[in-house]
Parts: structure tokens; sequence; C-alpha cells
């Protein structure tokens, strides 16, 4: 301690005897002069010093000794003052990386604004916010049993009911509230069919081209996904690879071509997971919007949920922010994904899910995606009448459901789809390029336009724009 | 078709022309028509059959043709049915799986009941409910710009700025809000450091005893777990086989057994990640709760954020179904943290991020956790008191902080803690054997008693019965 300066050793009790403590306030006095010399400490330059005796900084500072020693004792058990038998208490030495870095300025970030023609982004200006706040409201003002004690990994029962009776409505799914099992999407879909086992082997095959996330997303599970080349009926069992049991397909409407499966085609599929004892992952992620026709039914309703597994989500009918999707699981696999649950719990909040069960129990759900359907069809055939000036550059070809159209290049447009994209990037649009979804050489040219979240105002000066793009290449 | 019988055909028409359709309802006829159809083809038993002719089907039906010809297309387009040119339209043969399963009985599981001494739990009569439901609507009832539309991967920036504040203020942390990535907890968390690559090599150094489920998530996230025995200050980095270079601790308050690791262990951990270049988690579960003193700061505040990431979650403060947790990480990490998370998209549900940002922000959140302190508090010394006719078979000391109990077994217990915990368990109690939180061989023996979600009257009995179960040993 030799080394230590009188006038550092001074500096440090000048600023030991300024501590105010307030009386009247919380908490106790002693804390309060514990919390004081920890700041000290913390500040860094007095490592090694020895503090006041008891008795003096008590007098200092007009309070009792007691106070004092307590405070100390404090310091001394979370080991910033360390105790010399007759020497004194002194400031712990060595203290690194104690000096507070300097504040840096902080401003939120701009959200990221949906810029016209991305795709699979619902209509928020047609959603009921205020119905929804209120069932929000309800469900959390007086929450059920249950709600907040230990909750079922699979999650919240009566989501998980109203779920099965909309699929046996709207998919032609007939499951039970037990087979479906809630998640927070797509990544907990397939961390939980390859953590439970389901998947067999670590080759996935994949539709080519498809979303690209997904396979990313297979690859981040740790598989190896397996692109197949589509044709006009969409994925093609005859490619797959004779080591290869399992597959992730977009049947109802293939993404993002919007191809349906047409039944032959589904037929083989069933066939070819039955004959090699494989899983077949079904992602159904926005046919609940179609136009003309009834929607297909699902091919897990097909399969009567043997060897497909369905996977549905909420994002496109509310919002991706929502995290909210599920499993439609086939009983012989219930087993082993409740045991995989269990041990990495449930995936979604259940915050969400006593309000959106409600939400669906009511059928306000059904009317919304009604209405939803209706506003969406008239966009696509807005989108496509303003485009009509392009006919000669893309194929302007109605689709039958969705969210998004998938425009082939014609020859005469002398561009390819992502020279296309980047040029309305720079004009403020999101026009994804079909190419850019495959993984396989020589992909199809295509523009992709989302139309669902886009007043017919706005497409119409998006359209404009696009127009404007196009006659200029 | 010759081996069609005439009996089938006949029972097919008789079928066909039962069906009623509704002029009155939605939707229109020919699409009711054409579901009447794909029920009948999805019954199964008339695969091959030929459809009447649509003039008669029409006639039979008093419809115009029209609406019996566009059924057909669209059943031809989804391959129920197939034309056959100049022969008539024909039910396609081979549909496998199509007959729908029986309708099972279906009733609501009942809830999980958490039972006394369940640890981990917080109160749930305590929690501000109305309060917070009133956030959720007014969050929700007309959502602010950027909460529906591309949501940021690290999560609602408001929220985040709010976490930074609070760990500012109650754990010594200095972070700024960019710093901040919203999680649906620590499975989560594990997934976007080992997937971001922040965590170097398969193996992470853990405590022995630990929390099991972290050991498991570990494991399943991909990584080797080593689990390593704790002394009476913890963690010991001592003990870090050379080829490890990263660990994940408890140093505010050790699970399960309480311990708050000391300054020097601190810096001595603190330095052997700055020596081997590696990284340290820290798992802050509940020191928010700490009844004697004020808590330690964060090991991750004492480091200035350089070698440390910090991990909070807001399951013990309202509820683990609740699902949200952070990571604060390191400036450096910031950017490989963030490509992974534009990969898998963002993990928590954006829904409770808003009303619980104003939660934080209105200072209604830390009146709670004062609130709660002093309950959990009286609850621990209730039990303590409670449980004293035992004093001589369980070491009943008191712990400064946290929301259980870790008593060690005195040698005068002729029982092991697995034995006692199966015998309460068969009393309708949870408790916890220390011995059960540990990997490595004999492991210390305790029993750990969760007393925060129980009143004072349930901790009452459940002590009377814990008693009469250690007295019958």
């Amino acid at each position: 301690m030799a080394n230590i300066d009188k006038n550092s050793q001074s500096n440090l009790n000048a600023a030991l005897f300024a501590v105010t403590l307030d009386r009247a306030a919380e908490p106790a006095l002693h804390l309060q002069l514990a919390g004081a010399l920890r700041t000290l400490v913390l500040s860094g330059s007095h490592g090694g010093q020895r503090l006041p005796a008891s008795r003096l900084f008590a007098a200092e500072l007009s309070i009792s000794r007691l106070t004092v020693t307590a405070a100390y004792d404090q310091l001394i058990a979370e080991g910033y003052l360390v105790a010399r038998q007759g020497s004194g208490t002194y400031i712990a030495e060595h203290l690194p990386h104690l000096i507070a870095p300097e504040p840096r300025p902080v401003s939120a970030p701009k959200p990221a604004r949906v810029l016209p023609f991305h795709p699979g982004v619902p209509d928020q200006a047609g959603f009921p916010h205020r119905a929804w706040a209120r069932h929000l409201e309800r469900a959390w003002r007086a929450p059920a049993a249950g709600l907040l004690e230990l909750a079922d990994p699979f999650g919240w029962y009566p989501l998980r009911a109203a779920i099965a009776a909309h699929l046996a409505a709207w998919r032609g799914l007939d499951c039970t509230a037990e087979q479906v099992a809630i998640t927070g999407g797509a990544w907990d879909g397939l961390d939980i069919l390859r953590g439970a086992g389901l998947l067999r082997g670590r080759r996935l095959a994949m539709e080519d081209p498809g979303w690209p996330t997904l396979h990313r997303l297979v690859a981040r599970a740790g598989m190896s996904p397996e692109p197949l080349r589509i044709d006009r009926d969409g994925f093609d069992p005859a490619l797959i690879p004779p080591d290869i049991s399992s597959a992730i397909v977009t049947p109802s409407r293939h993404y993002p071509t919007g191809t349906a499966m047409p039944l032959p085609r589904r037929l083989e599929l069933l066939h070819w997971a039955e004959a090699e004892g494989g899983l077949i992952v079904e992602d159904d992620y926005d046919s609940e919007f179609r136009y003309q026709g009834q929607p297909l039914p699902s091919l897990a309703g097909l399969d009567g949920l043997r060897r497909v597994v369905y996977m549905g989500s909420f994002s496109k009918l509310l919002s991706p922010g929502l995290r909210i999707g599920y499993l439609v699981l086939p009983e012989v696999h219930l087993a082993a994904a409740r045991d995989y649950l269990s041990v990495t719990g449930a995936r979604a909040s259940v915050l969400p899910q006593p309000a959106l069960a409600e939400f669906m129990a009511s059928g306000e759900f059904s009317t919304h995606l009604r209405r939803m359907r209706r506003t969406y069809a008239r966009r696509q055939a807005w989108l496509l009448r303003e485009l009509a000036p392009v006919g000669n550059l893309l194929k302007l070809t109605p689709d039958a459901a969705g969210m998004h159209l998938c425009l082939p290049l014609r020859p005469e447009l002398r561009a390819t789809d992502r020279q296309v994209a980047a040029l309305a990037s720079a004009q403020g649009l999101t026009v994804r390029a079909l190419s850019a979804h495959a993984q396989l050489p020589d992909p199809p040219q295509a523009l992709l336009l989302g139309y669902a979240a886009f007043a017919e105002e706005a497409l119409a000066v998006a359209a404009k724009t696009l127009i404007e793009i196009l006659h200029n290449i």
C-alpha cells in the first residue's frame, strides 16, 4: 500500500465525505451508503486504497456507526472491498473494464416500409384492429385458468381447436385439436420436425424455384436442401433421388409461380411417400385467398394425415410480425413431437393465442378472410388492367388465387428478370425476380408482383413506374 | 369401363340427383354443385364411373345446363373428374386414402396446475392484469407505424430501449437499445449465439449442478455441454479444459444453489475470457428479486460488454408463457447476429412488445418488481419459519435473493433428495432434488423449494405435508 500517495487518499476521503444520504427515502441508509461506495469503486481510480475507519466516516456523515459497518460488510461480501485483520478496510485492487463506456447517441431507426409489389404482406387498412384489440384486452384482464400456469408446449387448447375447425371448413382437412401444435412460424416448424426425428435422413427434397428463405431455413436446421425442378404440374416425385424420403412442397399453390398441383400428381406424391415410408411437409401459405372456384382440399386432407404434415401460418392472414404458425401432425408422430417440445419448451408466445382463438371462434376471422379475398381479387384485376400497356413484354395471366402475380417475361423484353428487379428497386419498388428463387441453373424468368397490401391508387402509380422502366429497357 | 356394373352406376346417379342446392345462399350454384360432387368423389366408391350428361343432370336438378358444365369444368381442372373426348365425363380412378377418418371424441385437457414448491414460477395474483390488458388494447387498436410492416428481426425498438434503461438502473449494465435483441427465450438465445457463430467450437462449459433444461437445450442446439463442478464461489474458470473457449454461467445467483459469484472470481472469469479470446454467456434469470443488499451489478456490466453476452427473460417477471427474452450483445457481434436473424426471421411475436415497452416506460414494471420483491421476501421468511420443526433434518439457511430456497440435507435425514422428491410428488408437491440438476457423479444433496407463486396459507399447508414426509422417513 506504500505507493498510494497522500493526495489520492485524501481525494477518496473527500469523495466519501461528500456522499449525501436521504433519511426519508427508500432504501435504508446502509443500502444507500453501499450504493454510493459501489459507484465510487466502479469509477475505478481508487483500487487498493484504504477506507476511513467506520467511526470517523459515521461522524462525518452524522449517521450511526452501525450503518457504516453494515455498508462495508455488504461490499466485502460482494468482493468490492477487502477487510485486512487489524489494518482496516480497503478497496479491492485490479478491477479491469470498470470504466463505463461513453454514452453513445441513440435514435430509433426508421421502420422498414413495405414498398409496392412486396409479395406476401397482407393488407393492414382492412384489418379489424379495434375488434382484435378488444379480444386481447378481454383475454388478459382476467386470464383464464391455465393461461399463465404451466403452458402446454403444443399451445393454448382453444386456439388449437379453432384451427382444427377452420381447416375442416376451409381446407378439407379432418383433424383434432390434439394434432395441432402452435409454433412461432416455419423456422420452428422445421426445427420441430427435425428435432423430433420425423424427417428421416439429412436430405430434404424441395421445389425449385421455391421460397429462398425456406431453403436457407432448411440448411440452418441442419438439413441438406435438395432442389428439384418443378414442371407445369408442380413438384414431380419421380425426380426424387432414391435415398431421400422427405419432401417439402406447396401443392395448393406453388410458391412463387402459383401453380396448383392437379389430383393425379398429388396421388403420385402420396404413393411415393407410402412406398418410401417417407414424410411430406405441405406448406400451405395463402390458399385461403382463392378467387375462382373453391380452394383445392389440402394434400394432408387427401392423405388423411398419414404421410403428410400440414404447415400453416397466420402471417398472411394477419401480420408476419405475429409469429404464429402451426403444424398438424399425423397421430403416430404426436408423442415424438411432444417429447421434443417438452425439452425445448413452447415455441409461440401465449399472448396472442386466447385472443386469436376468440377471433376465430366468433366467426370474425372467416368474415375478415372473405372480405380480404374480395379486396385482393379486385386488386389483382386492377393491377392486370393497369399493366395492359406492357402486355407485349410480360405474359399478363390472371391467377385464381394468392396475393401476388407471377408474370413470365416475353422474349420481346430484352432484359433478365433480375435486371428489371434492380431497376425497379432504384425506383422504390420491390419487384422480385423469379430466377432469384431458383437454386438450379437456367431458371425460368418472371416478375413477382405482390398486390395484396396496396390500395388501387398505389398500384396504379407503381404500375406506371414499372411500365416506364420496361419501356425504357 | 365395362366392368362398372349397372347397379353402382344407378347408385351414383341417385346420389347425384339427390343433391340439393340453395338458390338464395352463397356461394354461387355451380360452386355448390362442385362442392357436392367433390364430396361424392372423396367418398371414394365411384372411381371410374361416368357422370350423367350435363343436359340430363341439369333437368333433374332444375338448374341451367351452364351451371352443371361450370361445376364439371372446375372439378376437371382440379383432377377429380376426367373428360373423355366424345364419351363423357368420368370420376377419376385410384383415389387412395380418400375416406375421411371417423370423427374422434375431443375434450380439452385439464391445464397442468402449478403445485406448491414449484420453482421459478412468478406470483399471478399480484400481477396487474388490468393495467397490462389496457396496455395491450391501447397498443393494438391503432398500431404504431412499423408494428405491422416489416419487423426488425431484433424486435420492437421502444421495447429494446426500455430494456436497456431497465438494465442500466437495475443491473448496472450500460448498453444501447441497438445491442438488445428480443428473443422467444433461452432456446432462441442459444440458437442465435450458435447460428451467428459467436460461440467458437462445439463445446460449451457449464455449471454443475445447473439448470437441466439448459443442458438439454445446448445439446439440441448442436453443441456439447461440458459440465464443471461449482465450488462455494460458483463456477471456477480454472477448471475449463484448454480447448474450450465458451461458457454459460449464472454469476448473479447460481441456479439452483443461489450462490452469488464474488468479485475476485468474476474477475478471474473475465481474465480467462480475455486470454482465451472466448465468450461468456451470462444467464441472469431472477436477480431483480434481491432482498438483502443491492443486486450485484451484472458480469456483463463489469466487463463493459466485451467478452460477455447478457441473457435475460421476462418469464420470471410476468409469466413463462409470455416467451419473451432478450440478448444483450457486444457491439462487435451485432452484425453477425443481424445477418443470422435476417435469414431465420424475428424470433418473438411482436404482439406483446409494444405493450411491454409501455409497461416498462410508465414505471409500472419497476413498481411491480418492487412489490413482488416484498411479497417474495415475506414468503421466504414465512416458509423458513414454517419449516422450523425440520431444522434438524434440513439446513434452513435464508437466501438473500430469488424465488426458491435450496436447503441442503443434514446427515440426520436418512434419505436422498430424490427419495424425498418422489415422496413429495406422491403427496401433490413439486419438490425438486438438487442432485437431479447435476450431470457429474456424487452431486450435493438438497431440496429446492419454490415459494414465489404461493400465498402464505398454501405454503403453510404444503410445509406441514413436507414435515410429515420428512418425519416419517
